[in-house]
């Protein structure tokens, strides 16, 4: 493949994670490093900043700033969850998109996200392609929900999981302390899928499990939830339920969106979300003393929390991105393919993003135990590895200290 | 003052933090390692073991598990919420206490706890000076309230502030991620004293402060809330709020409790707590972004973000405690007396347990800007030092290793 020389342009999209700046790192550095690629820009709010000609020029940033992106949470760069159309329906976007890569010879575009992010990738390296523009595309995944198919798992789910797991572990300490007794129920991410949910049963390796998981792979029923705690509770006079935001019932509606009045006579909108609403109805129905928790943001930005394997692969999966496409590659995205035979290992693939676009990866079912409340050994042989390892970030005052960014604005 | 030998009792009392196991461990190891005290036992639940007489003998556990409590949050020996009556009005509980210790030959009793425990204390003490047992009493001060008097600070504090300073640094990164913008409000513990809502203000130092912040030492007006976060919005369309639970309107009544619809034309029950409430005003009323959070019981568990500072006051409050009873002392509080002038240090001191009992120190009101909202320059010059230096906790599996005690009832 003949050396293509030329700027790059790395975008971060969708819901930000722990360690999503730590794969833009990756890509920036080695854009920084090499040879064939002239100037390193960062999109401004990803797509958006293409589209608003609003780029930032990472080769003047301070590299030790830089460098501090490994610990800094979010999307450093900002985040859209900007949607651009089919170029066969209106390719407006696109004429202005090669317009700008045009203006900065951009010959590089590598795109940070999720399921529509790689939709976003494939769609740009398509038209381009169709119009006779020289440029690699790549994708580099990211989610915390961990449901992009063909890679072994996604950067930005372990560290959520990590998360998850060590507040299950502290939270288990808290709900015993009494000798009355508590159900809590903990609310965590998750819409589709429920990686996020099962992360809750990793606390189980510390000896402070949680008792009941609910995943949106099952259908939801209150009766049996309900029958679920009350066994738990007469048993041990504590329960610890872990559930996904993304329950449903068997009709497909969502348990946290649905008015609950056939199940516990209650017919006001709920407000403070799904543990709330549940911890409602456990108090209603079983007369003990509940807690609902929402892990809410927390479980995506608390990078203090990460684990620095999900880092150290975050930042392989960007540089892998920008070295491959130095070396001819295009139209992929980079995923992990991992060994969990006689200790764990990871290394980088190629997949064409034509085949990840658009599907959803669940967790199998054959992962998840037969009455639906709890997931299997399996789960946690597969995830236990990704949580290890402590970040590194460095602290002042006591205090994360994240990169400080210039953010000079190309012109 | 003569040698008194006998057994000793560490109790926990109250609501959980990172580190009342850290005061225990210092009471339980300077209770081994002294001559004068012939078994250490752990009441289990507080004073509720001693009434049920089920004691946990620490001589026979294992040091290595006894150490790591230091690094283990909520309480290991479990925790109670009695209140013993007034003894000249019922003195039941006070004779089946007599009669426990004269049992086990307890010749000291420790009680780690908030303003109730402290009040529990000085009654014991009080009682078996009456019926004259030989018997030195002394207080463990503990709360992440902070508000307990006569002591610059309180062991449990420093760590919850950490957490929330740690939280709110970011949340600051995923709030702002987005072009759009976001209202982000942060709802924290504590119900009279705003030390920890004040603790969000400790974020400044990062760079990523919270906008507003409420203290329930302030009158709450709604209509000043919402022009407070109109005028950031409009300014930077992007608000981060910290809440304390406590809030409360002029007469008096909490804002988390009230029905909103003088203000807000809603007229249910609210569920889901304060953050979710204000986010749903703020919301029907501004029509912006907005997410609420609430920090729950992490905020008191969340050990893994302990400040190691705060592990080492709470092992040296517990220590002093034991070390101060056997050199003679009774009938006292642990404090600590801190200087702040050219670097911080931190002593102890003693006070007397009837100084202290049933009184709750608040935020200084010079410490609160004129506008109510926003704590000043005084109290992070105050609060800062405390959070200094990161937990040692140990890992195991990527996930915390607490302390798991043998906890074999006394005979």
């Amino acid at each position: 493949m003949s050396e293509l020389k030329g700027a790059m342009i790395i975008g971060q999209s969708g819901g930000p994670t722990s360690v999503i700046n730590a794969s833009a790192y990756g890509a920036i550095k080695a854009g920084l490093d090499s040879d064939s690629i002239t100037t390193v820009y960062g999109a401004a709010n990803g797509i958006v900043g293409v589209l608003n000609d609003k780029l930032y020029v990472m080769d003047k940033e301070d590299p030790a700033e830089l460098e501090l992106l490994k610990y800094t949470p979010s999307s450093a760069l900002g985040s859209c969850r900007y949607k651009i159309a089919d170029p066969d329906v209106d390719d407006t976007d696109y004429k202005r998109i090669l317009e700008i890569f045009k203006k900065y010879d951009v010959r590089y575009f590598f795109y940070n996200g999720g399921n529509d992010s790689m939709d976003t990738c494939n769609k740009i390296s398509k038209y381009m392609k169709k119009v006779g523009y020289d440029c690699r595309v790549m994708g580099i995944p990211k989610t915390i929900d961990n449901d992009l198919f063909g890679t072994d798992h996604c950067p930005g789910f372990a560290s959520a999981a990590k998360y998850i797991a060590t507040s299950i572990t502290e939270v288990y300490q808290d709900s015993h302390v009494y000798d009355k007794g508590q159900v809590s129920i903990i609310e965590i991410m998750g819409r589709h899928a429920g990686w996020l949910a099962g992360a809750a049963s990793l606390a189980a390796v510390t000896g402070y499990a949680a008792d009941l998981v609910y995943l949106p792979e099952v259908d939801f029923n209150m009766d049996e939830f309900l029958e679920d705690v009350s066994a738990l509770w007469e048993k041990n006079h504590n329960v610890i339920v872990a559930v996904s935001e993304g329950i449903h019932y068997a009709d497909g509606s969502f348990v946290s969106e649905a008015k609950t009045s056939a199940t516990d006579g209650f017919g006001h909108a709920q407000l403070g979300g799904l543990a709330a609403m549940l911890a409602d109805v456990v108090k209603e129905k079983l007369g003990v003393k509940v807690r609902g928790i929402e892990l809410s943001l927390l479980q995506r930005c608390a990078a203090h929390c990460a684990s620095q394997t999900d880092i150290d692969e975050s930042f392989l999966a960007g540089q892998t991105a920008v070295n491959s496409a130095v070396a001819g590659e295009t139209d992929k995205m980079v995923a992990f393919e991992c060994s969990r035979e006689g200790g764990y290992s990871c290394t980088t693939k190629l997949l064409n993003l034509s085949d990840v676009a658009n599907y959803e990866k669940k967790v199998p079912v054959e992962w998840i135990n037969e009455r639906g409340n709890n997931v299997s050994q399996a789960f946690i042989d597969y995830a236990l590895p990704l949580i290890q390892g402590e970040t590194k970030m460095p602290k002042e005052n006591g205090l994360p200290r994240f990169a400080k960014l210039a953010k000079i604005v190309a012109e």
